[in-house]
């Protein structure tokens, strides 16, 4: 069995709370999620006991999408540079991020090709070929595939690699209400893939404009109050409104006979998703997996070599109902293989001995609790499905309580430097319409002067943020009420208009 | 319905047997498999209709490795110029097909890296990170990824594009017994999904030594005969001996507390397994899906919209079993319809009609036979399963007598010519044994030099054939007799040893 293989009995030993960031490194290291030492930086290994956990995720949502009528493709790595440069804002937000591939064998190519940092462009050059009337739209797909983006920042596994493993969907409609709609749809099937399957939470904001997805209208994305304080981009979804239809010319006749430009959405899950979850159920024993994800949902563990036939007999009739199942029959002692599997994550253990036998139960150990039950053999199937159920209620809880409790209301700029140092988000009324918000609520063409305006007061307030706590806003939330009439702006002393949220952020 | 969008109402109507190759590229394009519009050459999008065979494809095959525990993981698309190098015949083999990047942002890097050729030298660094005793091994990892060759042939979607989507399956085993043995069982999962599930055939074969993957000790390939008579390398298996765990260090500490170096094996599909069963398969009215890969397996067509209602009941109960369907409810006429579906190889279609209904049952066309049957509504779902299953041993069966009837017994070179010009595959008595094939039989060290001189004499005879019959020497079966005693070679006049097979090929 390769899981207890000799380089790998090794007991997971770092206290989460005291230095998340070494905790991160070495379960992703010791649990076989990752691997960081191969020699071009920022090009990680997803190993098979990670990737398992990605793929389900990858699955998940590729179901979603597929209900959604969103269908799966996959389209071109290589960008011509000129496809590129076509959208303004968009190149001068990835290119300096761009890896470029400037020879085929001994060839040098007249024009260079960049590996996508994301396929808007290779993607709307065929939209563009595809899209000919309303009968062509909506136009909605999808690709689970690798995208590279030369970070200058400090590369993290999972978190900020170089090459970024992800599911990207790009959707084209015949006006703005569906494709606006469309985006609320993809909201929900995210929704459920994180509360429901990965059992974490996190804030749902509108980027102000000046933090947006380089070349959309708005940018909805979903930030995750990680262990250590800080959060963490977990989804972004885009309005894109008409900009690439106009410069890859993706028009449509409509049912009027006339030509309108397509409106489009795109949205994106990666790794992130996976780190998030990994680190917000881990403790101090090692990662603590939701079963619907987990390669492993019991591990079995003979007490001694004669209790293995019976082992073997439990594994058989927990996989016949579909709960995935791995016995421990190797040459390490009971206890080492107690703390590996505490260690990998998985929900729960059982264990056969002759006392369990002679008393037709087994033994069940719970890996987040780290309490025992005994459970009849009548009533193992049942018993077991309880557990798992019960497990993934309580993390899920555990999480949401972390991420309530870590969002932190503050009527000034002191309040938001102790709630920012505290961890989490400083939530506070705050004067500068965060101008997306305000274009997609009041009406484009009206707040076009008044937002250049308010952007500049609202980027203004947030270097003050940054350079006193180090935190930085985040955005706004589609789902708050406006603050009280007369609320005052907590970093400027204007009369507030929305709430805005800050945080420190990976 | 996007399916039967503006651009789509295409009749089909090219001649499979008039000119393949434009056949070939007309059905990609008509029925939406894929698109090679996209402005860099070689670079072929996957459609969602094709896109969803693909998958289907890489799933099956990807259920086989977790059956035979060769994990899935991913590895990085860059590679380190040096790595590329390391192994001398795998440098050569590739070196003039790396696409180079040079830099990250305006930032020239050090070393150029390789988008992965194929990706043995990137995962072998990590095997020597991993494996450590006789414990660790076997190490069986897979991955589903894209690699790139800057072909310099003529590029051709699914069968030479220059970025492939492929899996790739690499092991470390203690012996080379363990390590053949590892793609004898590949091989059979192999068989399983082209024969069983894609329903095509081809014939397995060991390379001439001068035709081996770069760095192997052995190459076993499977060539397909396409429908114009050329050879197509639908699988590759290859048994790497110890040469590349010499030049990463893949050691590991035996049961004996010896040191040794691992065996290593890998082996792949691509695209060119969805190509071949498109083309074999497909007639002069589109494409043929075998049932068990179609995206569709049943169009339903309502003959009036008030039938509409009926056709959806239908629907939902044969998706109740888990059969794939679609209703075509479109404004099209029911004559584009018939057409539009025929042409995408929907396995059957049923109409719905008013004489239908009144009934009781079901009109059921056939896709490959292009005949009718009446289903009784009480016989709907096992009639349907049946035909399905008919259907797939038909198309199963006819593939198999192309391959078989295209296999040419041959005395001599103008009836080697002759094969060859017919189409399929020329078998001859052939003198000079494949030397990668001797070697496994007759054992390594005795057969070294011996083999170089015959390496020479065979690939002499090689060119001969090429000059001759536009053909070359694909191999030899491991599955053949040897020829009977006596035999004269059908190129040299020498004593024969071997059965060989040529053919021209893509």
């Amino acid at each position: 069995m390769n899981q207890m293989s000799s380089e790998k009995k090794v007991i997971f030993a770092v206290k989460k709370n005291e230095d998340f960031h070494e905790w991160y490194n070495q379960i992703l290291y010791t649990a076989e999620i990752t691997d960081k030492r191969y020699p071009v930086k920022g090009e990680h290994i997803l190993r098979p006991y990670g990737f398992f956990i990605h793929n389900r995720i990858m699955s998940i949502i590729s179901e979603e999408w597929e209900k959604q009528g969103v269908e799966q493709a996959l389209f071109p790595l290589l960008i011509p540079e000129k496809f590129l440069a076509l959208e303004g804002e968009h190149v001068a937000g990835f290119s300096s991020e761009v890896y470029w591939v400037t020879h085929g064998g001994d060839k040098q190519f007249e024009e260079r090709r960049a590996l996508r940092p994301t396929s808007e462009t290779a993607i709307y050059y065929m939209f563009s070929q595809w899209i000919r009337s309303f009968r062509d739209l909506p136009l909605k797909v999808h690709q689970t595939c690798n995208v590279f983006r030369y970070e200058t920042q400090q590369t993290r596994p999972l978190i900020r690699p170089r090459e970024i493993h992800w599911n990207e969907a790009h959707t084209a409609h015949a006006t703005k209400e569906e494709a606006l709609e469309n985006l609320e749809n993809a909201w929900r099937s995210y929704m459920y893939l994180i509360n429901d399957c990965c059992c974490f939470y996190g804030l749902r904001l509108r980027r102000p404009a000046w933090d947006k997805f380089p070349g959309s209208e708005h940018t909805d994305v979903m930030d995750t109050i990680m262990p250590c304080g800080k959060v963490l981009q977990t989804v972004g979804a885009h309005y894109l409104g008409q900009k690439f239809s106009k410069v890859f010319d993706i028009k449509f006749l409509t049912s009027n006979n006339t030509t309108d430009l397509a409106h489009i959405t795109c949205y994106g899950i990666s790794t992130r998703i996976l780190a998030a979850l990994l680190s917000l159920h881990g403790d101090d024993y090692g990662l603590i997996l939701p079963p619907i994800l987990a390669k492993y949902q019991v591990v079995i563990v003979p007490i001694l070599p004669i209790h293995n036939s019976h082992a073997q007999t439990i594994s058989q009739l927990l996989q016949s109902v579909g709960i995935r199942t791995v016995v421990d029959n190797s040459q390490s002692s009971i206890g080492e293989k107690y703390y590996y599997w505490e260690m990998k994550g998985v929900p729960l253990r059982i264990e056969v001995g002759s006392r369990d036998i002679e008393q037709n139960r087994v033994t069940v150990c719970i890996r987040d609790t780290r309490s025992k039950v005994y459970l009849h053999n009548a009533d193992l199937i049942p018993g077991i499905q309880h557990h798992l159920e019960e497990l993934t209620i309580r993390i899920r809880n555990k999480a949401k309580m972390y991420h309530e409790s870590s969002i932190h209301n503050c009527k000034n700029i002191d309040e938001i430097k102790s709630a920012i140092e505290k961890g989490g988000f400083a939530k506070f009324p705050f004067c500068s319409t965060v101008p997306a918000l305000a274009e997609a609520t009041v009406g484009e063409e009206a707040v076009a002067e008044a937002d250049i305006g308010e952007a500049a007061i609202g980027e203004e307030a947030d270097k003050i943020i940054h350079e006193l706590t180090g935190g930085e806003i985040r955005g706004s939330s589609p789902f708050d009420p406006p603050p009280p009439d007369g609320s005052i702006c907590a970093v400027t002393g204007r009369l507030a208009t929305v709430y805005a949220y800050a945080a420190r952020a990976y």
